[in-house]
This record gives structure tokens, C-alpha cells and sequence, in this order.
């Protein structure tokens, strides 16, 4: 009759214990919680001889550490998955000076993305009159443009924006990841002016086009567990239903390693390819400086420009782009529609990509081919414009 | 764009083939999507010379089969949920004939074991003003005393009753398992007078029995996923919650397989053992009469009584009790308090276990100790009446 | 603190009394909680003097019955909304034997119909997914076309039916009026088919018409509040949003008078118009006899059919119609468009009109002139066949 | 078929009309729906000689403004009811200019008495997840303590404070009238500790009483419509649930109306009343200077703390206390237990009450006495203590 009684007391334990005692912990569930190698083998080889369906049952009863059942169990618990959550989020900070602890995370990992699983997901669309402790953790959670108090985040919510968020039924206050929309006409270029308290509201029956502004994961205890391609497939299923003028589904998204690799890269690109004003630049964002990019003559804004694409098309990381936001989008089947000067002028803004920003496109017909072209062979969609952009005369 | 549509698509397939497509399917299912044996020694053999994370990650990826994630994707699709249920019952229709196919099961089974993992279930207690659609599944899925229309239904839904189901939160309509409870003075002892749709209604301020008559899984596709002691407990915590007078909690249970027992036991039991009335009685059975208890003579309903107590507290099944309902509710920690002639003289019951019930007792004192004496040494309490009474002159 | 406590008490109180002290009451109301006819006198002429505000209010107090603010405050009482309905219900039994207490029953009505403002009133559709308490009522209310048992419910709330009900949201378990609706391809001219429970089942995208077979008030303490226009409106507005396809909205209606008409009314329209075949039908009638119309001969079909349609277009109480039924919907701006014979072959129906049912029309172009016409000149709209029909060779 | 649509046009055109128009609006109410003198007369006269149910019935139909009739239809609008609610806001402001609009004004108090019925509210408890639309409207609404934004709010909803609100079913986001209660040890004296939002939170298992701090009505169109009273007994029902350990209920209520008597009133309390310190602050408060009263001499304060006694036990305004917030808790049964120095020093309770506030308690074996000795004989209860301050030395 205990079940969840002694979940609730192991999880209330493992909550309470300080840094030197979860290491215990954690290298407990290293020591005693893996799979014997020996039993491994044995079964392994079993199954080598005669892979029927009994000896794959021993060989995966072999594999699986101990304590994914502990896990499950501890899940019995009121609030054991929240809890769970947390543990993993303590877990990540210790991985990098702990590797064996990879395969704790691994088993958290596995058993997040069967409990997490999209058809399980509730999205629910965030509003005005939603839960102030809910809004509380999106002003809390947004990660690409900062709310600044519930004024802010109130022109985020007005007729002319939408927000959308994913829920786990388990976790009813606490969102997974969102999504901010604006309605605009025409795709926008920038984002201060959406983002601007006092802009004006524009009639949502006038509009053509959904930029997508902002999104952001939540939980930083669910890293690796992946909830964007689930959530931009329902907020633009339910955009369409509720406006079916629109004519255009687009981002609006930050480049966040452009400044890092400009840094980096341009000695590799050769010396020929970079300006005298540019070499300024970079010796003063060597020296911490913040750069204001209102103020940059035309042929650097230009010479940033072709750099900045260039690095979205072209800058890899192994077979896939550099960019985090650019594999995110690219791989979901949109393409590198517009490059947009001056789109972020926020100190954020200049410190990723020196106040750049980018639109991606997903368009309907062609974002299934899209996908498959970036899944089969990494390739990546770009409008022509871009792709001349992106050209650099390197010597 | 498209995993839940192409998630969709692919069950909408699934679900239209008929049986021989269906066996193409299942087929293909072991032939192309189970792990590769020598993949599979391989990673093992890594992890024996070196039980690294990484090698422990290699090694859990070459064992799961492929098609545990293809099942995953199916999630996605509305619905998705029920209809891999229904697909895992008709797979269970044709594993007797297809071995192979146990390890399809297991797959599902494991995957069904993470998703309704007792953490995210819900209790619901079931009222009058619940949703036809919902006591319609009760009529339909009751699996011990059949609901003989609404009517029947009602009475066991009125104040001196308690009924509780568990859901899933995306299965809102489809209870997987419930349980029906009568507020009782006493313990009963007889099942009908509490089923009798004109029997009174006692006022529940006057019980301190609460008395569990009848469990039923619903989902035949859910079948080796256990949700009966989440459900008890959970019954029990509500009860208690609202009745804070109740002093017993008791079942009122069937004994499922004594009938069956008692036609092939009594041989090896040893001649002296029998009597003669009895013996006509067996071979009236073999003869597929349903004998009529209420006319059986103090000798027989004696011989009778003995032997079905010597059968839940001694016949076994490997070194746990052959009765399933006894496995059930020993291991959960209850014990056996009483047995019960003439207690539910349906036909199902004369069919079951002659018309005989039996009394497990949930002893919040000994719950524990019982569950961890049957968990450790396979140890069944009962009380010293039941254990005189199952003590057989065997000759 | 105990306004609510004290109407607790006193409702409590009255729900207990028996008949006689019942009358005791009610007297006493009648007798203590009437308004002063020489306050009233006097405030009636300070008012006719002087008609300002203040006075205006004074006479208002003078005339409102005391017993209005006792009303009120038992409102305050736990379901003493219910109460006071099934205190109505018990005055309605006393008022022929007690005139003077219509006065009590005027009270109750006028704050009735303030707290029943059709503003107030959800609509809710009901489906097989409601409570069972709730459908247990609509079988128990149903006063048009019995409900024999669940299954008969069933079939009315299939995908080719609709029911729609009012509730108040203080009474969430309680219905005040509900509307059945088929969704029929072409408009349905009887009415046993559609209620068949092994009638099949139609694609309710292929319809083009909803016809609404019953109505049925089901609070009888509410005699006299009005709901059935506000129903109508609200239940057509929602089909239209549901299925946009819909060109036509009709009812299939009782003609609960024409029996009870045709009895008495034939004398008076001349003895030339009536076939001998006919008199032996009324003699038939007046001994109680029911007839059977399936073999009623083609001639009195003709008669009877002819007389129906008068009945309906040309028999009156005042001004309007004679036929409860007709009066309602033309007052909504029906008109009469086609009478059905062998409409309705139930007992309930051979009673009421020998077997006859008749289709009002909800066109809505014409809704509102229709509603003009018969509210200023009770000028009844109908087809041009309609009214043929109902032209009698009068003597 | 046109009820509701012909509501909400006339509602969307009386809700455009300027001033001016809306003038003209309201004069016609008056001079065209008022009731008929003469048919009064005579109806009054009929009631008069024979005062039959009839006759009533006639004498009330010749009383009632048929503008009532037209509110009562305006209802029927979506959004009627606030439509409603603000009409008479507009049409509060220009009663002063216009008398005779006081029948209007009558009419609409009520309609709304008897629609805001207190049994048809809802007692709903105001949390941090409440919707921040509702949440907004509290911090707008508060009228006694000013809610300075979100964390200042965020403070009064913690676990140690409660905050309750009343809402009518067709105004689901418009709280009609809300209180805020502070769970403490011992009666507070203070109102500046409660509210700081860096202020302690308390274990609410370990309080005894509880403090309602603040009570504020919301729609201004609904002024003389009493809600106070429901909402304190409920309040009170609810937190006695949920705390049954509490020993106190008691307010810490502001005196709006001591500062401007004490202006007015020493003059008829005689000269030798007052002593110089306080003349000289009378004049300062005549200048429009707002003293300190945390300076003032201890003299003064015992000087003022016996008026402010005086004040609240004696000022009347007829036969009931001039102050409103004590004729609100009198009339309720609570008692005048303490008078607090220094209460609330906020500018506004310096302005009111010069600092002080009072606490009223609530002694559940007294309310109903106390409630009972001020409807009958406006007894008003205190504390020995508190009756000993109010006793003046007059000249």
C-alpha cells in the first residue's frame, strides 16, 4: 500500500540533500545501478546464437540500468515529476566534471522523452486572462527578447500578438516552451517595434502574415528533450483556423552565434576578405566593447551583412549550420528567406549578432521537400537574394 | 511539418488492414525493425572490456529494436493512444500461433508501462452525474457481477455506494480499471443483496465497512500493465478522506478458478480425501451440470468449504497462490479473513467456485508486513479461523 | 450573519408542511403580506397630483406585497431557488380552490421571470457525453414523443441528431426546456421513423434540413415563464455555425387540440359538412374508441385532412389561434407549410389529431414580417396549398 | 427571431450616444415611460374598494414603468448586463441636474437587487493563479489600502493572506465586490506591516485570527446594491473550513469619515473641549497642511483617540452612526473593540482618520444579538475599554 509513500519520502530526501551528498547519491546510482557487463555479455551472445523473441526480452532486461525502474517509481510521488525535473537539472550541472554520470543522464533523458511524448502534450494558447503564475514564469522564462513587468508582457498578449504554450497534463502551471507571434502586415524586419509597449494595436482582421518572434524552452532539467517542431506545427494550425487570411508563416529570429564566430572566423577566411574598418571592429569587440551599429558606415553594414549571411549558409558544424536557431528552423523545412539590418537593436541584439536579425519562411508547398533535402542531405533553402548576400569574394 | 500527420495516415493504415495484411505487417515488424544480433554483440562486448556511459549509450541503442520508436511516432496522431492499444489487443489475438511476435509485445508492453505509469493516472470517482458515455463502458466493461442495464447501474451508484475508476489524461472518456464499493454495517458476506437494485439504501453516516465487491480492467490492449493497486489505494485514501468513521476495509472477492482446480485436484489430493456426494458432484461437473448449492447437505457444503480454503491458502502456481485474485490482493498486503457459502450465487458464481466468496481483509497495521512477508518468502496471512478451516485430513 | 442561515431554516420549514398546513401559510401570505389599499390609495393620489420621482417610489413600495421581499431573501438558502420553484408547483395545485392566492402566484412569476431573463440562460447542447442525471431528466420531461428507455435516448443524440436545453446557472443539473432536433435530408413528414432506434444513422453532411420534432417544458413551477423563442433562436444559431449547409428549418409538430376541437366544432360548422363516414368516426370518439387512420378509407382521409388544416388556420380562442402548438410558433414567425397524415401513428398521437402532424417553416427572410404580421393583425402566414387545404364547403 | 439581435443594436446605440444625446435618451425615459396618473388612480381605487387578486394584479400593471420592460429586454444582449451596469454609471452622474431621472435611476436599483440576488453570486477565492485580466481589476479597484502594481499584490495573496471575491455567472471576469484578509497571530493593530511587500510570511497553521484589512466595491453601476454583508458570512464560512483553529475574527477597518467631522463638530462640542494643541491643528487641517500624527504630542493623541472614540460611538447621522464603515460592521453584529494609534499612516489614512483605524470584531455567540439590538433600537456594542475613550469631559 506504499508506492507512493516511499516516493514521496525518497523524493523529499533526495530534495533536501546538499552538493557533497547528491554526489553520493549520484555516484550510488553509477556504482550499483548499471547493468552488470558480465549478464551483458552473456545475453548478448545468447541472442547472437538465437535472436528469438525470449532471449531479446533477457538481452534488454540485461541493459537497462536498475535505477530507470527507481525513476519510475519515484514518479508515483505528488509533484514526482516536477521533482524528477529538478534532480536532472542538479545532475546536468555536475556532467562536466563527472562523464560516468552520462548514463544517468541518458536514463533521465530516455524516460523524459517517453513521458514527454508530443501526443501527450496540451497546447494551450496564453492570454490576459491567463493565470498570473502562469504569465509570472513566462516574464520569468523568455529567453531571446527580455520582458520588462506585466506592462511589457501585456502588449505581448493584446489582439494583434499571440502566444502559445505546450503543457505536460501532470504540469498544469508550468509551461514546457512558448511561442510568440505578431500579426502583422507584411513580414516584419525588426523587432523593437513589435515589441514596444505603446505601439499601436493593429485590427487582427486586417493582417497577412504571423512573424514568429520569440520562442523558448523552459526547463532546463528537460534540455536534450526536444518540444519546437511540435509547437510551431500546432500554433500555425491554430493560427490558420482562426485567421484564414494569412498569407505567410514567418520567423523573426535572433542569429545568437554570429558575433562569436566573426571573431574566430575571419582570420581562416583569409585577410583579404576583411575591411580596415572591420578589423577596428574586431579589435574592439576583442576588448569588450559594444559597438553601435546605427552609427556604422554603409560599406561596413554591408561588409557585415555578406559576413552574417554567409555564416548562416555557410558555417558549419560538422554537416549541419553552426547556428543553433538556423538547424532548429532549417531542419524543420523553413528557409533563409531575409536578412534584416538593424532588426535587434537591443543590447542583447548587438551582442549576438551586432543588431542583426533574420526571417525565416516556412511556406506550405515547400516545406515537406525542404525537410527531406536538409534530413537526406543538409541542405539548406535560401531565397536567391540571400543566397547572393552570402557570397563572399573570398582571395 | 508533418509528424503528426504522417502519424496519422500511417494508423488510419494500420488500423483498416484486415487480418492476413495485418499478419504482413507484424512480420515485417520482426523481420526489419528488431536490433541487429551482430550490432548487438558487438556494443555488448565493448561495454564487458570497458563500461563506459558512452559504451553503455551504444550498446541501449543497438538493443532497442526499431520499431519502439516508430511506435512513439504513432503517438503523435489524434487518437493515436487508442488505437495502439487496439493494435497491441489484436496482436495478442495472434501470438499463440506467431512466438516470434512476443518481442512486437514486449515493445508495446514496455512502452505502455512508461506512458500510464501510475504517476500520471487520474482518479475519478464515478457518480449518477457522470457522462453516459463513461457508465456505458461500465455496463459494458464489468467483469465480476454483470450490470444488468441502468437500473442496475444506478443502485450501485447511489449514496451508500462508491465507485472509482483511473483514467489517462488523453484517454478522458475510456476508464482503464475500476472498482465498486459498498459502505457497509459489517462486513458482508453475500453479494446479491448488495447488487439488488431494489435492496435499501443505508444512510453512510452509519457504516464502517467498506466493502470491495467488484474490480475490472477495461482495456483488453493494456493487458500486463497493472494498475489495481494505484486504484486501491488511491479508493482507499478517498474513502477515508470522506468516512472518516470507517473501521474495515474488506473485499467481497470471486474465486476464480477453484471450480477448475477442484475437477482435476482431488486426485492428487488422495482418495481418502472424498467423499462419495462430492464425487457425484465432480462428475456431475465433468458433465457440465451446474450444480445448486442451496440444496447441498451440511456434509458436502463442509467438504466444500474445506477444500476451497485449502485451495487459496495452499494450491500454488510456482511458489505463488494459483487463484489470481488471491495473487492480487496477497501481494498487495491484504489477508484472508473468511470464507463465505452461498456468498454470490449467480450463475457466474456457481460456475467460478460452487457459489462461494471469500473476505480479504486490508489491515492498515499489518498492510505492510504482509505485503513484504508475500513479497520476500511468497508468506499468505489469514486469519486462524481460514487456516483451521483449509487444514484437509489428507489420507 | 445568518440571512442565509434563516432561509435555510424557513424553506427547510415549508418544504415539510403537509396540505393542510400548506394552506396555512399560503393564507397567511394572502391574508399578512398584502399591500395596505389605504397606503396604497393614498400614495396612488399623491402620485396623480404630483407625479415626481419621490412619489413614484413611494407608491411603488406601497404596492409591492411584502411577501416579494420574503421571496427574495429565501433565495438565499442552499438550492432555495429549487425550493421556491417546487413552492410554486404545490400553490399551482391550490389556486382553483383558492382564487385570492393568485396574487401569491403573481409574486412568484414576476420574480421568476426578473431572475429567468433569457440573458441569464445557458444554452447547452446535450449529448450521449452528458451526466446521466441530466438525461435521466429529458426521459422523465420528454411531453411530446415518450422516451422509452436509454436506448431510445440514444438514437435522438446520434450524429444525425441534435437536442439543445436551457439551463439557469444555478440550477446546472436541471433543464428548463430542451428542443430535439433531426438533421434529415429534405424536410421529414413523420415522425416514427425518425425516432426508430434502429433508424439508420445519416451522414450529417449530406443533410439540408433540421426538423424539430419535440419541445417540452420540464419545470412545472415555472408555468408560465417563458423559454421556447429564446430556445429556438439560440439552437438555430448554432446548427447554422455547425452545418452551414442548411437550407431549411422546420419543425414536425403535435396538433394537440384538433381531437378535442373536432368533437364539439363539427355541429357548429353545419351538418352538410360532415360524411356519415365521419359522424361514425365521432361516435366512435365519444365512446372512448381509437381509431385506426392507416385504414381509414381515401375519403375521409380528404375530410379529415381538410378539417385539420382549418382547424389549425381558422379555429381561435380571442384572436389567435385555438392550437396551443400553432399559437407558439407563429408567434415566433413560423408559417404553417404542409400537414402530414399518418404523421404521427402513436397512441399519444392518434389522440391528439388522429394520427396527423404538421410542418411550421422557419424561413428567415420571412421570420420577422411574419412575426409583425401576426403580433400587430394575428394575421396567420402559410403555403398557398396550406390554405386550399383548409377552405371547407361550408353549408 | 429577434429578441437578442434587437438588444444589442439598441444597447451598441445607447453605449455610442454623446452626452447631449443621452439626454435626450434619459428625458424620454422619463416623460414616455413612466406610468399613466389617471389609470393609477383608477386601479388604485378598484384595489381600494375591492382589493382582489385582480385588482392587484391591474394596480401593479398600472405601476410598473414600462421602461422596466425595456431593460429587461436590453438583457437579453450579449454583454447586456454590463452594458446595463454602465448605462446607469452615466446615468448616476447626471442625477444631481436632474431629479426627476431619480425614476430611472429606481428602476435600474431594482432590477439589479433582484438580478444580483446574493443567491445567485459566487463566493470565489482570489489567488496567484487567478487570471491576470481579474487580478488587473483588483489592484484598480481597491479603495481603502492602494495596491502599488503586481508585487505589492503578489504579497496580499500569499499563504498567509486570503482574498475573496463576489461575481454574478454572466459577469465571469468582473468581480462586484472583493475583501482581504490577513491570517495572524493576535488581532493587528497596524495596517503598514500587513501590507509591506517585503513583510514576513506567516505559517498559516500557526494563526488564530483572522484580520479583513480592506473591503471594496467594484461597479460603480451598482451602488446601493448591497453586497458587503454575503460576502463577509461567507468569507468567514470559508476560512473557518479551512482553519478551524481560528479564535478571532476581526477587522482592521478605516474611519473615512473622522477628519472632516472633527472639522465641523468641536464647535458644538463646546469650547472647553478642545485643547490649544488641538485647535492649532484644526486650523492646519482648515489650511489644507497634512500633520504628522507620528510627532504629535502625547497629549494630542489622547486628546484625538478620545474624540475618534466619540465619533464612532456617538456622531449620528439620524439614528445610525455617521461614520459608513461603522454603520456597515454594526449593522452586520460585529462590535467596536479598539481604537488604534498610528493604524495607518499611509497619506490617505492620515487624510481620513488622521493615522488612526479601528478594529471591529466579530464574536460569532454575539452577531446575531448585536445585529438584532442595532436593527431594532440602533444599539451599537462596544468594548468597556473603547466605551471609557469615547466618554468626553463636554462643557
Amino acid at each position: 500500500m506504499s508506492g507512493a509513500g516511499l516516493a514521496t519520502a525518497a523524493l523529499a530526501a533526495i530534495q533536501s540533500l546538499d552538493a557533497p551528498a547528491l554526489d553520493v547519491f549520484f555516484d550510488l546510482l553509477v556504482d550499483e545501478f548499471s547493468p552488470d557487463p558480465a549478464r551483458v555479455e552473456q545475453a548478448a551472445a545468447a541472442y547472437g546464437t538465437h535472436p528469438s523473441s525470449t532471449n531479446l526480452r533477457r538481452l534488454r532486461e540485461a541493459v537497462e540500468p536498475p535505477r530507470q525502474e527507481l525513476f519510475r517509481r519515484l514518479n508515483l510521488a505528488p509533484a514526482g515529476l516536477a521533482r524528477l525535473i529538478e534532480m536532472r537539472r542538479r545532475l546536468l550541472c555536475t556532467l562536466a566534471d563527472h562523464v560516468q554520470r552520462a548514463s544517468i543522464d541518458d536514463d533521465l533523458v530516455q524516460l523524459f522523452r517517453s513521458w514527454f511524448n508530443g501526443g501527450f502534450l496540451l497546447l494551450q494558447r496564453i492570454e490576459w486572462s491567463t493565470s498570473a503564475l502562469v504569465l509570472e514564469r513566462l516574464i520569468q522564462y523568455e529567453a531571446v527578447h527580455e520582458i520588462h513587468g506585466w506592462r511589457d508582457l501585456r502588449r505581448r498578449l493584446e489582439a494583434d500578438r499571440r502566444c502559445y504554450a505546450l503543457f505536460h497534463p501532470s504540469l498544469p502551471d508550468e509551461p514546457l516552451i512558448f511561442i510568440e507571434v505578431a500579426l502583422t502586415r507584411g513580414m516584419s524586419a525588426k523587432v523593437q517595434p513589435l515589441l514596444h509597449p505603446d505601439s499601436v494595436v493593429v485590427d487582427p482582421r486586417t493582417v497577412d502574415c504571423a512573424t514568429f518572434y520569440s520562442i523558448s524552452n523552459c526547463q532546463e532539467g528537460l534540455r536534450g528533450v526536444s518540444f519546437g517542431n511540435g509547437l510551431i506545427n500546432q500554433a500555425v494550425a491554430d493560427l490558420r483556423r482562426a485567421f484564414p487570411q494569412l498569407r505567410m508563416f514567418a520567423t523573426l529570429s535572433p542569429i545568437p552565434g554570429f558575433t562569436r564566430w566573426l571573431a574566430t572566423a575571419t582570420a581562416s577566411l583569409g585577410c583579404d576578405v576583411i575591411s580596415a574598418e572591420l578589423a577596428a571592429l574586431l579589435a574592439r569587440l576583442a576588448a569588450g566593447d559594444a559597438p553601435d551599429p546605427t552609427t556604422m558606415s554603409g560599406d561596413l553594414q554591408s561588409e557585415l551583412s555578406r559576413l552574417c549571411a554567409y555564416y548562416l549558409l555557410h558555417a558549419k558544424r560538422g554537416n549541419v549550420p553552426l547556428d543553433p536557431v538556423a538547424r532548429f528552423h532549417l531542419a524543420n523545412g523553413a528557409f533563409l528567406e531575409r536578412l534584416n539590418w538593424l532588426g535587434d537593436t537591443s543590447v542583447a541584439g548587438i551582442h549576438r549578432s551586432l543588431g542583426m536579425c533574420v526571417n525565416y519562411l516556412y511556406r506550405f508547398g515547400d516545406v515537406e521537400r525542404n525537410h527531406q533535402a536538409y534530413a537526406r542531405e543538409n541542405k539548406i533553402s535560401a531565397s536567391c537574394e540571400f543566397e547572393r548576400l552570402a557570397t563572399l569574394q573570398v582571395g
